[in-house]
Order: structure tokens, then C-alpha cells, then sequence
């Protein structure tokens, strides 16, 4: 049913094992590459639960391996640790014709793109949620119980994903996520090409224009630091706050003070997401 | 006394402080980066003792800071973190002429070359055990307190430094440190050419002979994965055990199962070193 995965590089780490793998995905007509962390309980013959983490622009699947020190704690709660790249990649994937780093390659905003020449392959949604937890369940020992998280674009991703498929995720949570992308110049430029000028459309991948009407109410915890550079024009933590406390819905934001957007930000915070996500995944 | 310090960023990390600062090296005749975290505990009027971090073949300053995990640990103890560069660099600074990544740039080997074209600037041994520590306890809010690790070719520097200079470290530990140079081929290409072709004078740069000398007998803590792929060729840590014993040197060699020779392995132990740097360093 599943395409052959090809473990790339399998590597000790707290006792566990991290994996990046190399797969033809469907959904995005590519192959992809994403890494794994199966914590010691499955050495024991354990099936564990799973943390998707989505990354930010730029990134790949070997961010948040390297830098954000969460093998650890995930190894002590029996967590396995999904990461993804952040876009189709390779042969035949267009990339941005301006060659910025904030659209195209390394840049998919975790939508399923409407428009050409995007549509083919920037299918980042459908991976992220569907084709690669299928994947996961079916080939290595791991539960049905998800959560998911992400930095930046990738906590964007995160709340989107969470927010479109209610009883899909036990627990989000997010670092500097762009909140509201329909409203500022990352998701407006990444927005207008994938899915095309009609702002209405837009609305579907807004994390503030969604959780209007989630039919679940998970909590959502936000991290953000308040040296940022990204915080007032990009990211706007506040917006979603506003729409959530219109509606009910739990949010806690926690602002960081003297942190900035980096992954030593994620590093002092990502015990905490962890242990959030680990109380609903095992709970 | 010192020349001016350029702070080229500033980032908050585990409620400490990491910056990158460029200066002036006198020892190496060249601008230096080198990495430094302040714990926490120096914002509430503390000095504190400083834990030096040297690191392997290829890596800058920025290895250790983003990959190894070590800051939660530091900030809980209390311990400042030095992770200088592993050569000179610059405009004017030869590489290797052939470019490869085990010689020349990024690959000092904490040796002072006494052969042209490397003596003007491949002083890395000076560097880091008496020109960088009078500038960072000028500098910082440190104490004289010091304590000196690191990995591979920065793990032979830390045995090094520590044995070459009794009574100014008070703790050594090292990650699949290079421990006899002078027998590996990595040892014998690079001291080859820093030190020329008398092998006698070699000997004054490995941990193996200078352990047999040493008039301070600092324990030593050495990590080594047993799927670490330079073990056999290039680190050889039961030549140390070997000459440690037949002198009375304490060595703890752990060989760790299943792990390599990455900074995932430095990230899984990294805790286990802080805590026995602590240990003499707060004692």
C-alpha cells in the first residue's frame, strides 16, 4: 500500500534511534525525506504515540533533529518525534522564479496549492495529514494517538492541521506560529501564488479565521518570545487570542521575555511542549 | 591589554545569555569568533567558573552551541560555556592547499606549528589556553575557575590542555577524543605538517606520552560509541587507558553502545560531563 521507504542514515540518541527516511510521496509527486525519533520503549516492543513537528521556513527535516534538544524528554515519556521537510524538493519542483526564501522550495505553507505551477506538487497539507501518518502507522511501531507542533510557518502549519481535523490530533501547540497568514506579508505572498488571489479562499488555512468555527475545542499553547523580530509584522499572537477568547476557545500564550525567533528559543521551551502534548497523548 | 570585543549577536537561551563575539587574536595573528554563554546567575550578580568546549575536524564556534544541548544543564549549575574556533581563519591564514577537511582550516589541532607556512597563525594551543582565557576573565563576569572538554580533535585538545598545564584546569573530559595523534593518520598528517618530520617532538602534543610525565593527576572522563567509525583508525581510547594505567592516572573510559561519532551522541552525555566539570569546578 505504501511506497518502499529508504532509512537514509539511523543514528543513537538517548538511547533511542533517529531515522531520516527517503520515500516517493504521492501527495506531493516527489520524493521526500523526513526524520524520526523511536524513543527506547519501542526497543522493549512498546507501541508509542506520535509528535508531528512542523518547521519553519527554510528549514528541513534536520532542524529540529539538530537543534532543538528534544530527544531527551521525548525519550523519557515514550514519544516518537515525526519531522517532516517543509516543501516538496527536487527534480521537477518548481521553486520560487525570485528565488526568495520565504515562497517556493523550503516554503510550503502546509496548503494544498489551487494554482499552476504549484498545485502538482505543493500538496504540503495532505502529506503532513494524511499520506505520511498513514505511512507511519503502517511501518513502524507507533500508535494511532498524534499531536502536533510547529515553529513559524510551521506552527501555522501545526494550528491549521490541528484546527481542519478535529479528533486527528490529541494536542497542539506552537512557537512564533504566523497566526493569521491571510493578513500579513509571508502568507499573503505565499497565499497569492498557491491559491490564487481569491482572499476568501485564503481563509480556509487561517489559523484565526478557522478556529471561528472548530467543532473541538483543543487547548492550544503558544510560545513567543517578545525580542522577535518577526513578532509585530509577521506573527501576531494577540489576533488569535482575540478570535479564540470570541469564541471559547482555550489558547494560553506565553510571552517569552528577551527570547527571539532562533531554535534556541525552541530549546528552552520544547520540555514544556513536550510534556503538554505527552499529557493528552498518554493521558 | 586585550583588543576591543565586537558582540555580533546576542541571544537569550535557557534564561542565560549566548553571544558570539570577534576579536583580535594576538595568538593566532588573525580575527577570531568565539562562542560564550553566561548562565542566568550572572544577571543576578554572580561570577562564575568557565567551562571550555573544543571541538572537532570541519566545526566553527557554532557547532557546539547549536547541536549539543548543553545549555539547560549549564544554567542549572551555574557554569559559563567557551567554545572557541578550530583554527584560524581569514584572509591572509593558509588552508591546506589540497582542501581537505582534515587539515589546514577548521583543523588547528590545538597545536603551536612551528613549520612554515603555518607558524604565524596555526598557534591554536596558545590560543585557547592563555590568550583566550585572560580575555574572557578580563571580559565577562567569570571566575579563574576553569575546565576544558571536547570532541575528537577537540577531545585530543582537551586532554592536551589539561595535561600540559597542571593546576590551571580543574576538570578534563572528552568525546571520542583523538588520544595518541601521534599514531593516527589524522595525527600524523596534520603534525607532519604543523610540527615537520622529527616525530620525537610530536610526542609533546599527545595526550598518550605527555600522560606518562604529567605531574598532576586530573581525572579524566572519556565517552567513546562503539559504532563510532573513526574508532578504530583514528581514536584508539584503550592506548590512553593503557598509558594512564601503567602511571596511576584515574581514566573513566565508558564505551557506549551503539552510538557514533555525531553530535547526538555528545547531546545524549553532554549532561554527564557538566555535572563532572561541576563537580571540581563549584566544589
Amino acid at each position: 500500500m505504501t511506497d518502499p521507504l529508504t532509512t537514509l542514515s539511523e543514528t543513537r540518541v538517548f538511547g533511542g534511534r533517529l531515522k531520516r527516511v527517503r520515500h516517493l510521496s504521492a501527495a506531493v509527486d516527489c520524493e521526500m525525506t523526513f526524520a524520526i525519533f523511536l524513543p527506547p520503549q519501542v526497543e522493549a516492543g512498546a507501541t508509542v504515540p506520535v509528535f508531528y513537528w512542523l518547521s519553519g521556513l527554510t528549514c528541513t527535516d534536520e532542524n529540529f533533529t539538530q537543534k532543538a534538544g528534544a530527544f531527551r524528554v521525548a525519550a523519557e515519556l515514550g514519544l516518537a518525534i515525526v519531522a517532516p521537510d517543509t516543501s516538496p524538493r527536487g527534480e521537477g519542483v518548481p521553486g520560487d522564479p525570485d528565488n526568495s526564501w520565504d515562497f517556493g522550495l523550503g516554503a510550503g505553507f502546509y496548503v494544498d496549492a489551487t494554482e499552476e505551477p504549484w498545485a502538482r506538487h505543493y500538496r504540503m497539507h495532505d502529506y503532513v495529514t494524511r499520506e505520511l501518518p498513514a505511512l507511519i502507522e503502517a511501518n513502524y511501531p507507533v500508535t494511532d494517538r498524534r499531536s502536533v507542533a510547529g515553529h513559524s510557518m510551521g506552527g501555522h502549519g501545526a494550528l491549521v492541521c490541528a484546527l481542519k481535523h478535529p479528533g486527528f490530533y490529541k494536542a497542539v501547540s506552537a512557537f512564533a506560529p504566523i497566526v493569521n497568514p491571510a493578513a500579513v506579508p509571508w502568507g499573503e505572498k505565499a497565499f497569492g501564488s498557491y491559491l490564487g488571489p481569491d482572499r476568501d479562499r485564503w481563509l480556509e488555512w487561517d489559523a484565526c479565521a478557522l478556529i471561528t468555527t472548530a467543532t473541538e475545542r483543543l487547548p492550544i499553547l503558544i510560545d513567543q518570545g517578545d525580542r522577535d523580530g518577526f513578532l509585530e509584522a509577521q506573527l501576531k499572537p494577540e489576533a488569535l487570542v482575540a478570535a479564540a477568547e470570541a469564541v471559547g476557545h482555550p489558547v494560553t500564550l506565553r510571552m517569552q521575555p528577551g527570547y527571539d525567533h532562533s531554535y534556541f528559543f525552541i530549546s528552552t521551551f520544547i520540555e514544556d511542549h513536550l510534556r503538554h502534548h505527552a499529557a493528552a497523548l498518554l493521558g
